[in-house]
């Protein structure tokens, strides 16, 4: 494939060739008027194309203001278009601009929406993609053939250094895999990451010597450039093996500065992501735009979970989980681990683990491991054996019937 | 002010204090469920504050799907959230998380929007800031008193470094004070970036010879952080005036890399924002998102055009122009140039005018300048005499009946 492909959904009042060419035009070699330069050469070497428009039929009105006849019929449809590679390189701050950039404000559009993105195998060659993913994480956390069980430090934000890492310690004592930074806690007076990460990486250590095997923390080093390369750099010589950036915080050119420099798994947070999907006739769905982040280097991705507790239907999570392990090349798949947070507890473990199909994830749980009656130990366990019944088919209360930190977190969660 | 504050609009079907409560907790150290570390004191020092609810009034029902009780009364209210500068530092990647993240995604909310910023003074120490602003690029411009007169390169893409050039120096010959790059053409193969700097500066200056003075020309150098900083150092070597890069593509993190490394004013164009704003009940304002940029070093910010041909009203665009010439602090005042831009002519000069209050803007118009009867040279005129005549406090009609190229431009598009 030597183009780069979009897929949309749209909604509007024009005929669906006519607004399907408005995109194209706007997103390529034309522009509101026909000009004189844009001769059928320069059509034909770089402009845009329509290669798909379904129409899914009619809508009652439309979704957003501001587009032309509002009093018209108004029509659905999803809609691919094509571009030439040659137009932008295999550049994906450019790709933006390209497959997300004026469209969304286009007159003839009351919703707009990127669903997914096909790019040609230019662009694997040129971008770092996942150093690490699936493999590559379980070599450094010590965990094969299930789930990472993780958690995140909590409350988010107010524990200094010292605090944040006896906490830690503890964490990584009761059995987790897994534990992350919030994602509001960055670099602060309050908890400088130089004193942080030091105080972290000695818990973690003084754990790791008790249990065998060292806790997988993810440091967040959102911030500018440099501050995220030194940040990672500390991290790295005292031992750690992830770090945390923050997608909408960072951008894309800040993140690809910071995949290709790091030597360790990124852990992608994807907060503010809310702001470009949650309108249904707006923005972006998760496929599209986790793969923007996974070929620039993320190695894990969140996907929210299932029965979460912000505003995601479980559909909408499990196809954004199930696209992170699909490869989007051949020669570089780009396939990362899906985190599965919000609300998480052992007994959301037997319906993921269905949907998901797949022990390829990070599992990650607040209240439902520190909040299990017998303790954060006994509730690492309980979310452990749930998913070691599930991916042997057994069912919840078979595995219950013999593990009691099992049976009381579906007691008290279920 | 030592902490951080924002102005969110929200719809909700709890009670508005309840609703703000959560925002506060979740963007702070609180969490879905109150735990054990969040102590009295640690909430003192660390939690966000509600220090203003503004109840406007019950909505029909929720904007937005996802939120919990869809059949409960809805209201939307006005919300003011506080934050201590010790959570995060003056760091502007991590002020995304805490005024823009996860909150979109809250279950008590069928409706979010950010509003506005007040950011605390170190904030300015901390980041660049505009280095140029208004009179830097009057200075580099060699315009005072009135707009600087812009178009874009058109087609979009498609035409070569030879092609591009060609039409550039027609451009600085018939008299505009600025040309901007599409922002589709970054530096892919058919258009490489060296090759179009090198070619254009070469038509630029040859015009300058004959006219006086140097068009300023706004190259897009939007890319990876050290493609943007060496075709920043080709463009400074080669005697240009203007980078260009694209926000969304970007980000925060690698615009102020960018930033930081410029000794150009940078035209930051928002291309992709759409999708952030065209949701009513959803995202953001631009004058609350402009204020990320402006403070990380943006000089030229898009605002839309009155009775543009994209979606947004004119009041809106308005509000956002004359935002960009507020000062954000005392210290550093962040002011920039608001570009003006989407089917503009002469006849919405007046309303410009009297809408901004301001000469201080950048007038980018495409068919409105290349579509003149006269040509482009008269497209020209047209638009800086009606500047002239509005700035004057002259009518259009009296300016029209000694000035035939404006008289000429009102007559095709007014």
């Amino acid at each position: 494939m030597s183009r780069i492909e979009a897929d949309y959904w749209i909604e509007t009042a024009w005929p669906l060739a006519e607004a399907a060419g408005a995109m194209a035009g706007e997103q390529s070699s034309g522009t509101f008027v026909p000009i004189p330069g844009e001769t059928p050469e320069l059509k034909e070497r770089s402009a845009a194309r329509v290669t798909a428009i379904e129409d899914l039929g009619p809508v009652p009105g439309p979704s957003l203001p501001g587009a032309g006849r509002p009093d018209a019929p108004h029509h659905q449809a999803r809609v691919t278009l094509s571009w030439p590679l040659d137009n932008i390189g295999p550049s994906l701050p450019n790709l933006v601009a390209a497959v997300a950039g004026n469209l969304f404000e286009l007159k003839q559009f009351s919703g707009l929406r990127l669903l997914d993105l096909r790019l040609p195998e230019a662009f694997a060659a040129a971008n770092p993609g996942p150093k690490f993913g699936v493999p590559g994480t379980r070599r450094l956390a010590g965990v094969e053939g299930r789930p990472l069980i993780g958690t995140i430090v909590k409350p988010s934000v107010g524990l200094d250094p010292e605090a944040t890492a006896t906490l830690v310690g503890e964490l990584a004592r009761a059995g987790l895999d897994f534990v992350k930074d919030d994602e509001l806690q960055g670099n602060g007076p309050s908890c400088p990451f130089d004193a942080r990460a030091r105080a972290v990486m000695r818990e973690i250590d003084r754990a790791a010597d008790r249990t065998g095997r060292k806790l997988m923390f993810a440091f967040n080093v959102t911030g500018e450039i440099d501050e995220m390369r030194r940040n990672h750099d500390l991290v790295l010589a005292l031992g750690g093996t992830c770090v945390m950036a923050n997608l909408t915080g960072v951008g894309l050119s800040g993140f690809l500065a910071l995949a290709r420099h790091s030597e360790l798994p990124i852990h992608a947070h994807r907060n503010g992501w809310g702001a470009l999907t949650r309108c249904p006739s707006l923005g972006f769905d998760y496929v599209a735009w986790a793969k923007l982040w996974r070929l620039a280097g993320a190695d894990h991705m969140h996907v929210n979970g299932l029965r979460n507790k912000f505003c995601e239907p479980d559909d909408s999570v499990i196809r954004s989980a199930r696209s992170m392990l699909e490869p989007m090349f051949a020669s570089k798949p780009c396939t990362v681990m899906p985190v599965f947070s919000s609300g998480q507890t052992a007994a959301q473990v037997w319906d993921t683990c269905a949907a998901l199909g797949s022990p390829d994830l990070i599992h990650a749980a607040g209240g439902g491991i520190m909040a299990h009656p017998g303790g954060p130990a006994a509730g690492v366990t309980a979310l452990r054996d749930a998913w070691d019944a599930a991916l042997a088919g057994e069912t919840a209360a078979e595995r219950a019937a013999r593990s009691p930190e099992l049976a009381a977190a579906l007691g008290k969660f279920a």
